[in-house]
C-alpha cells in the first residue's frame, strides 16, 4: 500500500532519529563530537548518497518532503531556544569585560576575514556576507564537554571561553538577522542600506528581546500552578510565538526562539522547561542536523574545479586563524599568559549549530551555491573535530600541578553557560 | 512580512497548544474532563467558528495546512503509543475472565446497535460501520481519574472497568483496522469479503503485535546503556516504524503505534520512555484534539433537518444503553451485585480518543458526511461529560462504610492499566 506524505515523513524522521543516534554513539566512543555523527547520518542517507539507492516500490526510503523540512526547521528553532534557556539576562550582564571583548573581537575578525576572503576570490556580496556570518559563532558546547572531560571546566580560561561564546552567539544571531533581511527583501547593498538594515535589525532584536524578557516569565510563572503539562505548553507557545513574531518583523525565526529562551530562563520553573525541551529535541534536533547533512553534495568534493579546493582550504585556514587572533590574542592580553591565550583560541575554533543555520537559510533561499554550502559544511566539520584535539594536546603539555581550579578576577563573574544541545 | 507554511503551522500549533491548555485548565476546575477543553479550543478556533474571523493581513490566524495536519496525525499515533505503553502483554493476559467477557460483550453490543441504528435510518454500510466502530472503545482514562478522585480506584468494580477497557481498546483498534481496509481498498462489502478482511486484518495485527513484542524490547534494552536521549530515540523510532509498517500492511498507523507501545512497555527503561512520551505529547496531542474539534461544523447543529436531530439523539441513547447492557449486565452477573454492575456500566459510557480517531479517519477519507461527523463528535462529548457525573452520583448514594478497598477474586489479577493520556 502506498504511503501518504505524513507516513513518508514519519519513516524518514524515524530513520534519521535512529541512525543519527547510532552514529552519534559510535562517534562519541571514539571521542569525536557526536553532532558529527548526526550530520554524517544525513549525508549518508541523503539524496546525494545512499538515499537515492535504498528504495521501496521504486520510491526512495528517505524522502525529504515538506513535513520533514518543517520538522528540521522546528528543530533549528528548538536548538536555539534551548541555547537561550541556558542563559539568563543576569548571566549575560555578568559576562564581564574580558568575555565581552573576546567575544566581540572574536566575531569581528572572523566576519571580516571571511567576507574579505570571499570578495577577494571573486564571490558575490551576499555569498561573502553568508561566509562571514557562518564563521562567527563558536559551538562552545563541544569545547565545554571536552573541558569537563579534562576536568578543567572551572579554570579561568575555560570560563572566559564560555563568556565569550555567549557574546558571539548573540552577535552571530544579530548578523544572521541582518543577512535574512537582505536575502528576503533583496535590498540593494550599499553602505547606507547596510547601516539601515543593521540598525533596524538590531533595534527590532533588542525590542523583541526586552519585550520577551518582560512578558514571558510572567506568563510562565502564571502557569506554574497549572496541571501537568501546562508549564511545558506555555514554554512551547513562548518559543513558537516568539519565532513567528521574529519572522513577521523580518528577522530569522531562530533569533526569536533564542530571545524567548533567554526570557524563559529567568522563570521559576526553568528546570522543568529544560527537561522538557531536552526531551522534545530528541525528535526534532536529529532532523535538523540530518537535513543539514542531506543537503551536502559529496560530489562537490570530487570536482576538477581547483577553485573549489582553494576556497575550501582558505576557508578552513581563515576559520582557525581568525578565532586564534580574535579570541586567543585578547585572552592572552587579559590573562597575561601566552599559553592560556592559545588555549582560549583553540577552544573557540569549533563552529556548529549557528553556522549550519546560516548556511541552511542561505542555500534554501538560493543565496549561495551548492559548492559554497559544501565548503561551509566541510569547514564546520573540520573545526568541530579539530578544536577538541588541539585543546586536549595543549592541556596534556601542561605540568600536572597546574590542573587546579585557579580562579581569577573575571572568573566569579562568568556565567554558568554550558549549553546542552544534543551533541 | 508574509509567513511561509512552516511558520504558519508554528503559529497555529502555538495557539492550539496554548488555548487547549487554558480551556483544559478551566474545565478541570469545574470537574469537566479537560480533554473537552482541548476539543473546544479546536471548535472555537477552527475554520467553522472564530478561525475564519481572526485574521492578520487578510489571512486567517489559524491555518490548518499540511504541516498542522501532520502534527495532528502524529499526535494520534503518539496518543495510542502512550496507551500501549501502559499495558504489557502480561497485564493483558491478567485481564481475567470477567474483564475479558465484559470487554468483549461491551464491544459487540455497541457495535451492532450503532451499525443497526445507522442502517435502520437509511445510512450507507460504510457509514454504519464507522458509527459502530466509533461507539466501541471506552475512554477509560476519564473514568479512572474520577475513581481516583472518589478514592475508589482499588474497588473491585473499578479494576473490572479498567480490565474491560483494555480489552475494548484492543478490539476497537482491530475494528478500525478492518474499516480502514474497506475504505482504502474500496472492497465491495459482502459477507465473504467482510470475513476475509476481518481475518486478514486480525492476522496481520496479531503477526505485527507478536513481531513487535519480540523485537522491540530487545532493541530498547540494547540502547539503554547509550548516552542521554538514546533510549528516547529508540522509542520514537519504534513507534514511528511500527506505525509505518502497519500502514504498509493496510492497517491504520495507530494500530501499529499501539502494538509498539505494548511491546516497549515490557522493556527495562519503561519509566524513562513514559516520561519522554508524556513530554512530547504536550506538543502533539493538543493538535490532535484541536484538529478533531476544528473539523466540527457547529452549523450542523443549527439545521432545519429533523433527521439530524433524530439521528443524534438516537446515537447518544445507543451510546449509553449499549454500554449499560454490554458492560453493566455482565458485571452485575459476575459481581452478583446490581448496584456495582450499574456503576461499571456508567464508568464505561465515556468515549474518547479511539472514537475521535475512527471519525477523523473516516471524514478525512470522505467516507462519512460532515453531519455524521458532527453527530459522532457530539456523542463523544456528551458521553465524556455524562460518565463522571453518573459515576459520582452512584457513589454518593453509597453508605460511607462501603468506601473501603473491598477486593474480590478478579481483583488481584486485574492489570494496573491507568492510561495517562493528556486529559
Amino acid at each position: 500500500m502506498a504511503l501518504d506524505p505524513v507516513l513518508r515523513a514519519i519513516v524518514t524522521i524515524c530513520i534519521l532519529v535512529f541512525s543519527a543516534k547510532v552514529l552519534g554513539e559510535i562517534f562519541s566512543w571514539r571521542k569525536i563530537p557526536s553532532v558529527l555523527g548526526e550530520l554524517l547520518a544525513g549525508i549518508l542517507l541523503g539524496p546525494y548518497a545512499l538515499g537515492s539507492l535504498i528504495a521501496i516500490n521504486g520510491s526512495p526510503l528517505i524522502q525529504i518532503n515538506d513535513i520533514v523540512r518543517a520538522f528540521g526547521e522546528i528543530g533549528g528553532i528548538l536548538i536555539l531556544f534551548v541555547a537561550g534557556l541556558e542563559m539568563t539576562f543576569r548571566d549575560f550582564r555578568k559576562v564581564g569585560a574580558a568575555g565581552f571583548v573576546i567575544g566581540t573581537v572574536g566575531v569581528i575578525v572572523p566576519f571580516i576575514m571571511g567576507y574579505g576572503l570571499s570578495l577577494a576570490l571573486g564571490l558575490g556580496t551576499i555569498t561573502a556576507l553568508v561566509v562571514g556570518a557562518a564563521l562567527v559563532a563558536t559551538s562552545i558546547s563541544i569545547t565545554a564537554l571536552v573541558l569537563q572531560e579534562l576536568n578543567r571546566s572551572r579554570t579561568i580560561e575555560s570560563r572566559m571561553m564560555i563568556s565569550a561564546a555567549v557574546v558571539d552567539d548573540v552577535l552571530g544571531l544579530a548578523i544572521l538577522g541582518v543577512i535574512v533581511s537582505f536575502i528576503s527583501t533583496s535590498t540593494p547593498i550599499t553602505a547606507l542600506s547596510v547601516i539601515v538594515v543593521i540598525s533596524t535589525s538590531l533595534a527590532l532584536w533588542l525590542a523583541m528581546t526586552v519585550f520577551a524578557a518582560i512578558v514571558l516569565p510572567r506568563i510562565i510563572n502564571l502557569t506554574s500552578k497549572g496541571k501537568e503539562g501546562t508549564v511545558e505548553a506555555a514554554a512551547t507557545a513562548s518559543c513558537f510565538g516568539a519565532s513567528a513574531l521574529a519572522a513577521v518583523l523580518g528577522l530569522s525565526p531562530i533569533v526569536g526562539a533564542f530571545a524567548a529562551g533567554m526570557a524563559v530562563a529567568s522563570s521559576k520553573t526553568i528546570e522543568k522547561i529544560r527537561d522538557y525541551t531536552k526531551k522534545i529535541s530528541v525528535i526534532f534536533s536529529p532532523v535538523f542536523f540530518g537535513l543539514a547533512g542531506a543537503q551536502f553534495d559529496v560530489r562537490s568534493f570530487i570536482t576538477s574545479d581547483l577553485f573549489f579546493y582553494a576556497f575550501f582550504a582558505a576557508l578552513v585556514v581563515v576559520a582557525i586563524i581568525s578565532k586564534m587572533i580574535g579570541c586567543g590574542l585578547p585572552a592572552a592580553f587579559f590573562l597575561k599568559d601566552r599559553s592560556k591565550g592559545v588555549k582560549v583560541g583553540y577552544g573557540m575554533i569549533s563552529r556548529g549549530e549557528v553556522g549550519l543555520i546560516v548556511a541552511g537559510v542561505a542555500i534554501s533561499a538560493g543565496a549561495i551555491t551548492q559548492s559554497t554550502y559544501a565548503a561551509i559544511l566541510g569547514m564546520i566539520m573540520i573545526t568541530t573535530v579539530l578544536a577538541p584535539i588541539l585543546l586536549r594536546r595543549a592541556y596534556d603539555k601542561d605540568p600536572p600541578e597546574e590542573a587546579s581550579t585557579s580562579t581569577g578576577p573575571e572568573d566569579k563573574d562568568a556565567p554558568d553557560y554550558i549549553p546542552t544541545y544534543p551533541l
